[in-house]
Formats: structure tokens, sequence, C-alpha cells
């Protein structure tokens, strides 16, 4: 980052006023009346509905369009772990996406814990407040236990964005790169470079798409994960392989995917020479990918390349999926968000590609022309019917897998 | 309340959107550079000066205006203890009465804990989040110990408004009765009937302002609280007296002042007639008062009467304090609300009321004329010089007392 860019970055989260995010009426409150209503006396009414039947707090309550973005700092963003008030730019800056995105209400919640149960216990003692929670950047591996145990603790949907959401977005457009490739995904020999939560994330749900277990090579700071290792957590036994193969070097010979969740050039030409035709490089480190686009594209023509980056084409970027899955699972009552509205944000997020573009998108970026391709596997973050397109298939998803609490509303997509 | 009032409470809830606060940005979130400034990458900036200084929180996140109301929903208003989820609707009053009359940022979290030490942990955990904590509705004792620890854990102001916020309230109109009634504070013969967190909170801050602990009779379910009682608990302990008197009647007799915070009609007119010239009665059971303003004026026409509605002349009406004393708090960033700040507060509430009033407070009320009089000690709530005048003498008192961390603001208040 520039020096410019860096103190527009902080002159934007200082002006015009500290933050991004602020508190505000829904409703009427300037005369007496009003205040009579909203707070002393007429503000029993609601409270005795509640008190007999606690979903009319979706009635009354800001509740039911609610999310909270909870984070202990463990991991912000590529900085490490630097504590929650330090996290604090990032939560507001997710809370600032869901409003943008899709017109949820959202609060950051920076939460001191001493442990990861302590961190559950806080979790879990304020859920109620809430319609949803989305947590984000806690570290692996306590960050599967404290998702684990959230989502068995509360009756609303707790969705950590830096696996699942992370894990959605990949996964859309694998199947569309995979599709652009002439290649399937239940055969497709996979690298996962990097073994963190995120990486998990997104081999499990490819798994659950299609993709092979025993085709998956993952590989941490140690080398390939592999069955004779025995310094394995249980998340990364999980994807343990009878292989002899141990190096990077050894996996990607004749791979056809390459997941990069790691660190900026750790792909090097050499090693995308030895992919298989059509080579499909997901290079997402951030803000430097395992490969740069540019370097990739030199050292082969057919690479189908996608990065975190927004200044390259095919932007693997989270803000495509958890402000609509949350929409979605909001507005049919979802009481968590299950594998089901997982793969139907996938299928849409991978459908909705390869819809012609609208004009809106092309405005947005000064494009003549975009079409489905090597160069478009995702739709743009700009496009606005990724609202209605995913928030619609989680929603049907839900009700069909039966975690639905109301039913598909009138006119849906709103 | 009439049916029809309740129904328009409830529907005030439900439209135009359920409840009646939202998040909203603060600042511009349209353009892709917007956003990488708001995110990633931009967001790391802000991160890393947090990392290396706390304070810069302050600069680059809503923190400092930002305060939450907290709840266990153990004691609702009037209703008792209905449970975390029923208090939201209250919680989301009290930010709303924030905004709406102090600007400052506020979001309801409803704690379902499972013991006060759990509540204390959970609170404290999250306080990192906020600039301030305004715990309400919690039932005594509980809510003594909770505050106390918090303001002990958290460098944040940590404020129990039913106990302090009508404290404050109540003491400013007691000062001014007192001056009408020509009396003197520290002479006085209180009666307080009640003993929760507001009594013994509105007591405390009497006996700081002047009063005579010997001249106060604190009243409980049992009688007055004397030093021959065992039952007592230490908050009761600190009010008993050397003396023979046992009931209401017993205490009431030749007292100068009667502060209520019990329930309704339990201030008889034959109790009211035994009390000193010019009896002082703050009636300010809610929403039915010890003794109706109409009776106690028929009983006698020397008595100064203020109750807790809105309805009648002398409101004491917490929304005269706590949206003014939090933004003095959070503008000279205090670490605390200590009782200077709280005395402050009294004085500053109690000589606004002495103002002449303004046409935009008589045109409110649709009133040719009011003065500093019987029916006319405490400022209404519609009146904005309020936010100026407690704003700024809480922030003085702030800094002579060693609690800010800032100066006073250059022409503050704004």
């Amino acid at each position: 980052m520039s020096q410019d860019f860096k103190q527009a970055a902080l002159d934007y989260h200082e002006f015009p006023r500290p933050g991004k995010i602020s508190v505000e009426l829904s409703t009427a409150a300037e005369t007496s009346r009003d205040l009579s209503l909203a707070y002393s006396p007429g503000v029993a009414e609601p409270v005795r509905e509640i008190a007999k039947d606690p979903d009319a707090a979706y009635r009354y309550t800001a509740k039911g369009n609610l999310v909270a973005v909870i984070s202990n700092g463990s991991a912000i963003l590529g900085l490490g772990d630097l504590g929650p008030l330090a996290s604090k730019p990032v939560m507001e800056g997710k809370a600032l996406l869901f409003k943008r995105f899709a017109n949820i209400d959202s609060i950051d919640i920076e939460v001191d814990a001493e442990s990861p149960q302590a961190f559950i216990d806080t979790v879990a003692r304020i859920a109620e407040t809430f319609g949803g929670i989305n947590l984000e950047d806690i570290k692996a591996p306590e960050c599967f236990e404290i998702e684990r145990v959230l989502i068995e603790r509360c009756n609303i949907p707790v969705f950590h964005d830096d696996q699942h959401g992370t894990a959605i977005v990949t996964a859309a457009g694998m199947i569309n790169a995979l599709e652009i490739a002439g290649k399937k995904l239940d055969e497709a020999q996979i690298v996962c470079l990097g073994a963190g939560a995120a990486a998990s994330a997104c081999m499990k749900l490819l798994i659950n798409m299609g993709a092979k277990v025993e085709n998956i090579f993952m590989i941490d700071r140690k080398g390939v994960i592999h069955s004779g290792r025995e310094d394995l957590t249980p998340e990364k036994a999980a994807f343990a392989t009878e292989t002899e193969k141990r190096t990077l070097e050894d996996a990607i010979t004749d791979a056809d995917v390459f997941v990069g969740l790691s660190g900026p050039d750790l792909l090097s030409p050499e090693n995308l020479l030895k992919m298989a035709d059509n080579p499909i490089v997901f290079a997402c480190a951030n803000p430097d990918p395992e490969i740069k686009p540019d370097l990739a594209r030199a050292t082969r023509s057919d690479v189908i390349m996608a990065t975190g980056r927004s200044d390259y084409p095919n932007q693997v970027n989270n803000v495509l999926g958890f402000p609509f899955i949350f929409r979605g699972a909001l507005d049919i009552r979802a009481s968590a968000i299950n594998e089901e509205m997982k793969a139907a944000a996938v299928r849409a997020l991978a459908d909705l590609a390869k819809q012609p573009v609208t004009d809106e998108v092309l405005n947005a970026y000064g494009l003549q022309e975009l079409s489905f391709g090597r160069e478009y596997i995702l739709p743009k973050a700009t496009d606005s019917r990724l609202l209605g397109a995913i928030s619609y298939a989680v929603a049907k998803a839900a009700i069909d897998s039966g975690v639905a609490r109301l039913p598909m509303p009138e006119n849906y997509p709103l």
C-alpha cells in the first residue's frame, strides 16, 4: 500500500466522524406521545407480548434484522493476533458491508475472553439480542470448537465467515472454472496450499459437492498432510491421504487445481508448469497472492486464475456471500445455516456468473463487454442481482431442509 | 392504559419495521474505492494504529460515541423478572432516548446469565466495544454488586441508571422544592417509602449533598428500617437509624419530605395531613403514584408535589439525566461517572429550572407561562438547553475531579 492510500484509509475512518456505522432511530420519536409509546408506559405492551411468546421479539424489536459481528481479534486479516480492540475497525467494516449489500442491521462486538470456553459462554449469553451471529477473525484451531458449540447452544444462525463464506465463494468459482476447463469436480486433482480454517472449510465444502478426499493434497508448513503424520489436529487429520507425496512440488505435478490460502509468491512458475492442461489457480493469499496473475499468465496462457484482489479479474470476495446468505436465513427465520443452504448459495452464485452481465455492472467497471469465461467466473460485487438470487436460493434450501421457521415470504426475493 | 393506547404501543413497535433503532452507515460506501478503504485492504491501517495505541480506537472507530444499554431483564419497569428477551423493547427504547436527546449511538444487549458473576464476566468481556455502559432493569440486591465490580473492571463509565439517574433527577427536584418550601436539606426530616435500588441511590445522593442520615426514615415491606432489625441487607443497613418509629404513620408525623418509590396509593390523605408545613411529596411509583396529585392538593393546598408521570407538573423523569450525563462523560472521555459528576448534574438540572422558560418549551406544552415555583421545580424533557447545561457541568466535574482523559473541548458545549 502506498503512503497516500494508507493516509486515505486513516482519514476515511476518522472523518466525517470516527468509525463507519451509527445507530439511528427507525421510527418517530419527536412528540411526547411518541416517547410515551417508545418508552414508559407504552413499552410495557411489547414486553408483555414477548414474555408470553418469545417469537414476538421478531415482531416488536429489531432482533430479526440484527446480526452481530463478533471477534476476539486473534486472527485479524493477514495481521495475526492483535487483540479484540484492534479488530474493531474490521468488525465495523463487516457491519458496514452487511448494511450496504443486504440492508441488514449489524453491530460489532469485540470479546476479550481468557479462553475459548469464556468466549463461547460470553457469546451464548448475549445471543438472544440478535437474529444471527457472524464470527470473524478467530484463529484456528479454536475457531472450530467455538463455532461448533455456539451452533449447538444458539437457536439463531451462527456462521464463521472466514471458514464458510470463503468456502462458498471459492466453490462457486471452482465449479465454473472446472466447467470452462472441461473437467469434473469428482475427478479433479486438487492441491490446497495452506491448512488453516479457511482451507479446511473450502476443502470440506468441495468434498460435500463431489470432490474426492483422496484427490485432495493439503499442505501445511511441514508439507503434504498424509496418513503417516502424527502431528495433525483433528481438522487436518480429516484430509490425510495415503500417499508418497511429501512436498508442494510432488503434489502439484499433474494437478488440475491449486487453491492457495497461504502467503505471497509460494507458487513458482516452475511448479505452475508442472500442472495439467487448463490449470485452475486460485491464489487467494491477501494482499499478495501465491503467484501474481501477470506472471501466471506469462508462464502459461491456458491458466484459469482467481485471486482475492479487486484489481484483477475473478476476485474471490466474501462479500459475494455473507450478506445475502444471512439475508435469506433471516427472511425465513432459519435456526441455522446448514450444509444445504451453503450448497444452494454456491450454485446460485455460480449460476449468476453465467447470466448476461447487466449494464450496471459494465458501467461500474468501465467495461464494454464481459461474459462467462476465463476472465469472468464469479459475479462482480456490484451486481445488484446477487441479493435476490442468493437470498432466495438460501431461503428455499432452508425451507426444504426443515430449518426455516417461516414460509417463503410472498413475492420473495423482495 | 386504554385498549386503544395498548394497541397504539404495539403498532408503534411493529411499524414501519419491527423495533425502534437501526444501524446505518456513517460514511460513504458506494464505490469500490470506498469499500477498499472501509474493508480490506485499507482497514489494516486503523487496525495497526489501535494495536500500537488503544486510544486510537476513539479516533478511528465508533467506540467513543457508543453506549451499550445492558440488562438481564430481572426487574423490567414495574413488571418484574420477565427475562432478558422480554426486556429488549425497553432497552431499545433507552437506546432511542440516548440518540434522540444526546445524539449518542446506543445499542441494547440482553444478557442471559446464570448468576450475577456470569453477568459481570459477560459484560466485562465485551466492554471494550463501547465508550460507556448503561445498566438497566437489574434487580436488587444483585445490581449493587454487579455495578460495583463492573466499575472496577472497566475503564469506561458504567452507570446503573435505575439507581443513579433516578437519584440525580430526584435530588435536583428536591433541592428546588426545599428552596420553595423555605427548608434546608441538612435539617429536613425525610421519609423514603421503598428500599430498592432506586430508593437507596436517592437517599445516598441526598446524604452526599447534605441530608443527615439520622433524619432519614427508610421504610421497606416490614416497616421502618431501624438499628434493631436483624434482617437487613448491607444496602439497607446503611440507613438503619436509632428510633422508636416503626410504621409509615410513625415516621410521617412532622416529616418535611416524602419520597415514594414503592406502589400505588400507599400515602393516605390522613398521613399527608400529619406532615409538616409545605410538605414535599415525590410520589414516583409508576404508572400509579403513592398519592394522586389531585387528591394530594385537595387534601393540603401547601403540598409541593412531583410524580413520575408526564401528565402532571413536575415529572421526575430519568431522561432529564442519563443522555446528558453520558454526553458529558464521553466528550471528555471520563473513565467513570463519579460522585462529583453526579452532584454537578444535580446542580445543573436544578439551576436550569430557575432560568426563564423558552418559547420552545411553552409551545411544546401549549402553555402561556411557566416559571420557577411549586408547579415547575424541574426542567421539561423538551428543553433543548438540557444538553448543553448538563453535559458541560458533568464534563467540568470530571476534569476537576481527575477522571477525564481529554481537556474540555473548544467551544463546549457544542
